[in-house]
C-alpha cells in the first residue's frame, strides 16, 4: 500500500512514458456509483508501455495500491530522479516483460493523481468537491477502468495483476468481467479488510479529520490538514513493515548516535523515519483522498457483495487462471487471507497457483525487488499467454 | 497496558480500601533522575491490602501498566460501578492470596493518578509543570518505590509482580535492588522496546501533539487535547488487541446491524469500539503524562542500561526467583522476547519458570481471567514463600 523507493533499479527501464486521461460520463445520468450517488464528468489517468499486437491478446492491466497513481515504471522526463513505482517489475526482460506485453496501469476515481476525485472541480460548484464528492467503493473503481478500456478498444485482459488494494481491484475484474480477463496474479492482498485492517484505517482517518485544517473537508484553499494526513502515513507505514523489518532496519538505533538526549521529538531513527515518510506523503497526496480510498477498502468484501456472503459462491462465475502470492511477515493481509481466497477458488475448480513467499519486509515486499516473484510471473504470464 | 473491564469478575473481593500518599525529597537536592534533572517534592499514590505478617516476610509489590493506578483491587465505595483494576488476581483466596499477602501498589511517577507528574503544581512556578516536567524513566519509577517500601518498613518483598510495562518496573526491581526482591513474576513484558513498540508510542505521541489544544503542553487551564489523546489511545488499543481477537470479537459487523450507510463515522462495529476506548480514555488519563510514560518506555532497555549491551550481564547480580509469562497472540511483546529475556536468566543460573499461554486476546490477555495464570501464580508465590 506504500512506495518503497530506497532500493536498487535493475534492469533497464521502459524509458520515457506519459500520462495520458480519458475523460467520460459527461452527461446525464453521469457514472452510477454503488452507493445510488453518481459523478459526471469522470476523468482516469493512465499510462500504457509495450506495443498492442495486432490480435489485442497481450494486454496486461496493472492496477496499484492505496496511493499509488498511474506511473508504473518509466521516466516522465530524463531527469526525472526516479521511475515510475514498479519499475523493477515492469519493462523489457523483467517479470512483466514490455518486449511481450502491452502493460496499462489506471489511477483509480477518488485518487488525487490525475482521476476525478475530491480534489476536483465540483461541476455544481466549481469548487473542489471536498466531502460532497461521492462514497466510491472498489467495484467502482474497477467498472471506470472497464469504461477505460472500452475506449481503448480492449475487450480482453491477458491478466490483472495487482498488489494490496490493487489486489482487491484485481479480484474486483475477475468477479465482474469473468469473459474479459483470462488470468490474475493477487499479491498482498484479501477479499475483503480484517477488524484489525479496518480499526487503523479507522484511527488514520480520525487523525486526518481532528486536524482543525481539515476543516470538514474545506482546505483546498487554505491550510492543508498537513499534521494529520503525516500522522495517518505514519500509522499506515508502521502496517506495511513488520516486527522483524524494522528490528533490523532501525532496532533501537539512535538518530545521533549519541546518548539519550532526554527530550521528546525524534531520538529514535525509526522516529525519524517515520516521520520522514509523513512529510514525504503530505507533499504528494490528498487527505481527502486517503480518507475515500480507505473507505473503499474497508468496505471491500467480495463474499458479502458478490456471494451473499460466500467466498466461493462470489467466485463461482470467474474463468481466470489465478497467481496468489502471500507474504510471511505481511501481518495487515496474512496469509491466511490469501489461502481463504484460494481455497474458495479451488471449490470452484479454477486452476490458482499459490505461494508464501517468506520475507521479513512485512506488507511492503511485494513492492521490493525479488527475482523469484519476477520468475513466477513471467512464467505465469508465458503460460497464461500460451494457453489464451 | 490497558484497562479491560467488560468480564465478570468472580470471586469476593478485599472490599474497601483507600489511596494513601507517601511524600519525600522535600528538600534539596530532591530526588535526583536518570537523566540528570530533579524533583521535588515526589508524591507516590499507592494502596495496600491484605496483613503484614509479624516478620514482614510476606509483601507482594504489584506494579502497573502504563496508564494505570494504585487502584489494584477492591473498591473505594460501596457504590464504586467496578473494583480495582486487578480485582481478578487480587483478593482472599484469589492468585494472589490477601488472606496470605500484604500486596501493596504503587502509582508510577509520571502519572496522573495520584503521583506527581506533569500536571502537578511546579512549587517553582505555582503552576502544573506541563513539558517542565523532568523526563523520567523506568528505573526513576522504581527508585521513588523503593523510597516507599523504606517508608513503609519493609525491607524485603517477596514477589514483585507486574505485566506490561509493570513488569519492566519488576525487572528493574530485581536488577537494582537484587537483596531486597525473593521472586518476580513479569507477564506480557520485555526487557526493551522494540522498534516496533516505539513506533506506535511516537504515532500516538505525534497525535497528541500534533492537537492545537495540547499548546507545547500548557492546557491545564483551557481545553484539553482530547481529540490527540484519543487517538492515542485507539492506536495503543488495536496493539493491545489481535488480528484474531478482533476478528472474533467484530469481524466486519456494522454498527447499526443494516446496510453500509456510504458515510463517514463509525459504520463498523471495530470503529465505534475504538471511539468509545479513546472517549473513555481522555476522562480519566493526561495526555502529558501519556507523553512522559510512553518515552520512559521506549527508553527501557536493561541490557544497554545494566550490562553495557548485554542482558546476561544485566542480569548478573539478580538472585530472584523467575515467572515469565507470554501470550501467543502478543504482538506488541512477542513470545521471542520473553524468551530472551529467560534465555539471558538462565545464562545467570537463575531459577526461572517459562510459560506461553496460549491465548487469542492479544497484549491485554494478561488482565483477563484465567484460571491457569491464577493458578499459576498462587503456586509460584506458595514456593517463593517457603524457600524464602
Amino acid at each position: 500500500m506504500s512506495e518503497y523507493t530506497d532500493h536498487d533499479i535493475t534492469g533497464a527501464s521502459i524509458g520515457m512514458v506519459e500520462k495520458q486521461f480519458f475523460t467520460f460520463a459527461e452527461n446525464d445520468p453521469g457514472f452510477l456509483l454503488d452507493s445510488g450517488a453518481s459523478l459526471s464528468p469522470v476523468t482516469l489517468a493512465y499510462e500504457a508501455c509495450g506495443t498492442l499486437n495486432s490480435q489485442k491478446d497481450n494486454v496486461i492491466l496493472v492496477l496499484h495500491a492505496l496511493t499509488g497513481d498511474s506511473h508504473v515504471a518509466g521516466y516522465y522526463q530524463a531527469q526525472d530522479p526516479k521511475p515510475g513505482w514498479w519499475d523493477i517489475m515492469v519493462g523489457p526482460g523483467k517479470g512483466i516483460d514490455t518486449d511481450h506485453y502491452f502493460v496499462v496501469c489506471s489511477n483509480i476515481i477518488g485518487s488525487c493523481m490525475g482521476s476525478t476525485g475530491p480534489a476536483s472541480i465540483n461541476p455544481e460548484t466549481t469548487q473542489a468537491y471536498g466531502m460532497d464528492f461521492p462514497m466510491i467503493t472498489m467495484g467502482d473503481m474497477v467498472r471506470a477502468q472497464k469504461a477505460l478500456m472500452d475506449h481503448l478498444g480492449l475487450d480482453r485482459v491477458l491478466c490483472v495483476v495487482g498488489g494490496s488494494v490493487g489486489g482487491m481491484q484485481a479480484l474486483e475484474w475477475c468477479v465482474r468481467y469473468p469473459d474479459m480477463v483470462g488470468s490474475a496474479v493477487i499479491l498482498a492482498s484479501t477479499t475483503r479488510h480484517s477488524a484489525l485492517a479496518i480499526a487503523f484505517n479507522e484511527v488514520a482517518r480520525q487523525s486526518i479529520m481532528a486536524d482543525p485544517n481539515w476543516n470538514q473537508g474545506h482546505y483546498y484553499t487554505g491550510a492543508k490538514p498537513d499534521m494529520g494526513l503525516a500522522i495517518a502515513r505514519m500509522i499506515g507505514h508502521i502496517t506495511y513493515l513488520s516486527d522483524e523489518s524494522m528490528r533490523m532496519k532501525f532496532g533501537r538505533k539512535l538518530q545521533n548516535k549519541s546518548a539519550l538526549s532526554f527530550e521528546f521529538g525524534a531520538e529514535f531513527q525509526v522516529e525519524s523515519y517515520l516521520q520522514y515518510q509523513g512529510n514525504k506523503f503530505i507533499e504528494r497526496f490528498d487527505a481527502n483522498s486517503f480518507l475515500y480510498i480507505t473507505k473503499a477498502a474497508d468496505y471491500f468484501d467480495l463474499a458479502k457483495d458478490h456471494g451473499n456472503g460466500s467466498l466461493a459462491k462470489a467466485f463461482s462465475a470467474m474463468k481466470s487462471r489465478f497467481l496468489v502470492v502471500s507474504y510471511t511477515s505481511d501481518w495487515l493481509y496474512p496469509t491466511y487471507q490469501s489461502k481463504e481466497m484460494v481455497k474458495a477458488m479451488k471449490k470452484n475448480d479454477l486452476d490458482v497457483s499459490f505461494c508464501e513467499i517468506d520475507a521479513q519486509w512485512g506488507h511492503d515486499a511485494f513492492l521490493l525487488p525479488n527475482p523469484r516473484l519476477s520468475d513466477m510471473i513471467r512464467g505465469f504470464l508465458r503460460s497464461a499467454r500460451y494457453e489464451s
